[in-house]
């Protein structure tokens, strides 16, 4: 089956997720544009992922896809934790914030029985998960609304895993990608022997039979033909949808972006507890983007806050997590139906519907 | 100009230079194939490279290029090959090797001009080098005799600094390419920025004027065919060619890129003191792939050879460099004319002669 048929849109292109950036505005111009328009629940209190599901099927009849980080809670490690603010304690002086107060607690929630009943009153017509696939019976409550489901795979063998579970697509994640690696076979920090796009895409194809959606770098038509010339039967765009007058993007995320240092981005677990792509700053440079010693994901995002509000106040990223791709060149600031019907100009003809 | 005018081939296709597994015979075939065949200078004593010379331009009447590393070499520092070594004692030990015996010295010879004086004699028609260039009196010397300068970029600033100094064309090395990375800005362990061939190719294209090469990840026609998809004016492959009969690839690197394994790779310094991308085995698991305390670039070669050479005897690849891209999908056991006209079929008709 084409993605076309598999998704209901137009188009075989996916506006991924972005926690953080957007929220159903961003989806709805997508969907509305013939693409499928993504909304990140990862951020969302309940109430709100509510309040976000209502507006966006208010603003769009088209298929939508919702989008759930699946990870597993870890134990909050009082000794790491400690260990972890001693590191940051120079900082915390520079801003006279008190370690002491700053709350600690999730940053990010996954996928839940809670969750699962607020979104099926909303019956989404595609559910794309990150970090592999959430239990049996959580996964079966989807599907049980008639949901397809899709999953992020940044290897062959994690690709396999997921189609071994019937996803019925996988989303191949080069390491070009922003945001968060959706690793899930392996530890954590193991992001050495993960393949950028062109390498990973063709072998994912080779690998399974269902249809592989790339993603990783593929910011212009150009690279969504690329895209479809290694064997995608879809593509996924984030980054390039940052500066869209829908997207939620701060001004100081967006200044990031507009600037030469945008070209240069590193995984980072500084923020969250787990690799992410983000444009490299003080944070990033001083400490080193990637550290064991930072708390499990997402209990790390908690002693960053407090330094990221001081500093953003002042107008300083230095200690927020400006998110990009490697390909930040795509970053349009015109609206996202605009910047959807461009990319899909790299849409071979029979890929469409 | 096109780069077939540029290089003289028929096809805009180079074979990757691979010092250590491949000589003059791979360059012949793949020159003779219509394609830019290339012979790795940094593993050969000055007079293997005049025999090598000669035997190309025996082999061929076609353009080739004759590949050179341009590295400083680094000055012997005692006391951390010592530390280094002691890091290696419980290796040592488990093969019977007195450390103290094992001689210290370079690995890999910078190009120079001893090495002008012989390959000036044989006028190789295309030079590219690795790590960015020699000095502008050796670099006058190889445009003085009529040949066209290629040189590998690793980001667009690179990219930028070779054009300023007059190359005839980039290499946009990815960060799937197999090999030596490289980069010559920065420190030479600074890979976490460094950028996929999907994100990078369009992002140097836009940037400089001259033709830029796609390479990293691509190993196919359908490879080919994307990376002129994203702007290239030609592509060159390496890791596609490693099990060709003209390859001088030994039989047990041959049996770890037929494995599963082979999918596994990372970049690690701890072969030759630069990171370079090879299939992870038991001294890259052990000791971590990148090592900031391993000797400086090429030195780090001399304290692993001994170990490499017991594990090799007793058929092991425990302590091999076993140089790999992170899509070794598209290697194949035929001739190199075949695996060439093969990829050749992803080059679009108006790139060609």
């Amino acid at each position: 089956m084409r993605l076309v048929e598999l998704l209901g849109t137009k188009l075989p292109l996916i506006q991924a997720p972005m926690a953080g950036v957007q929220a159903h505005a961003l989806a709805v111009a997508v969907s509305n544009a013939g693409a499928l328009g993504s909304l990140p629940a990862a951020m969302l209190a309940p109430a709100a992922l509510r309040d976000e599901l209502a507006a966006l099927r208010d603003g769009t009849s088209r298929p939508f896809n919702l989008n759930f980080f699946c990870h597993r809670p870890p134990e909050i490690d009082a000794a790491r934790e400690a260990r972890w603010r001693e590191q940051l304690a120079p900082y915390y002086r520079e801003h006279g914030i008190d370690p002491a107060a700053i709350p600690s607690g999730p940053g990010r929630a996954p996928f839940s029985a809670e969750l699962a009943d607020i979104a099926e009153a909303f019956r989404p017509p595609v559910v794309s998960f990150h970090f592999g696939l959430p239990v049996p019976e959580l996964l079966a409550r989807v599907r049980g609304w008639g949901a397809k489901v899709l999953a992020s795979a940044t290897s062959v063998d994690e690709a396999r895993w997921l189609e071994a579970r019937g996803v019925d697509a996988v989303i191949a994640q080069g390491i070009e990608a922003g945001g968060h690696r959706g690793h899930f076979l392996g530890g954590d920090l193991d992001v050495a022997t993960q393949a950028g796009t062109f390498a990973l895409l063709p072998q994912v194809v080779a690998a399974v039979r269902c249809p592989v959606i790339a993603a990783g770098g593929i910011a212009s038509r150009e690279g969504v033909a690329a895209a479809f010339a290694l064997g995608a039967a879809g593509v996924q765009v984030g980054t390039a949808y940052l500066l869209c007058d829908e997207a939620t993007t701060s001004a100081l995320h967006r200044g990031a972006l507009r600037g030469g240092g945008a070209r240069t981005t590193a995984l980072t677990n500084l923020f969250t507890g787990r690799p992410a792509r983000g444009i490299v700053n003080r944070l990033m440079r001083e400490l080193g983007p990637l550290r064991a010693d930072a708390p499990a994901f997402p209990l790390a995002t908690a002693a960053i806050a407090p330094l990221r509000a001081r500093a953003e106040a002042a107008g300083s990223g230095d200690f927020s997590p400006l998110w990009a791709g490697q390909n930040t060149s795509g970053c349009r600031e015109v609206g996202a139906a605009a910047l959807t019907l461009e990319l899909a100009q790299g849409i071979p003809e029979e890929f469409r519907r």
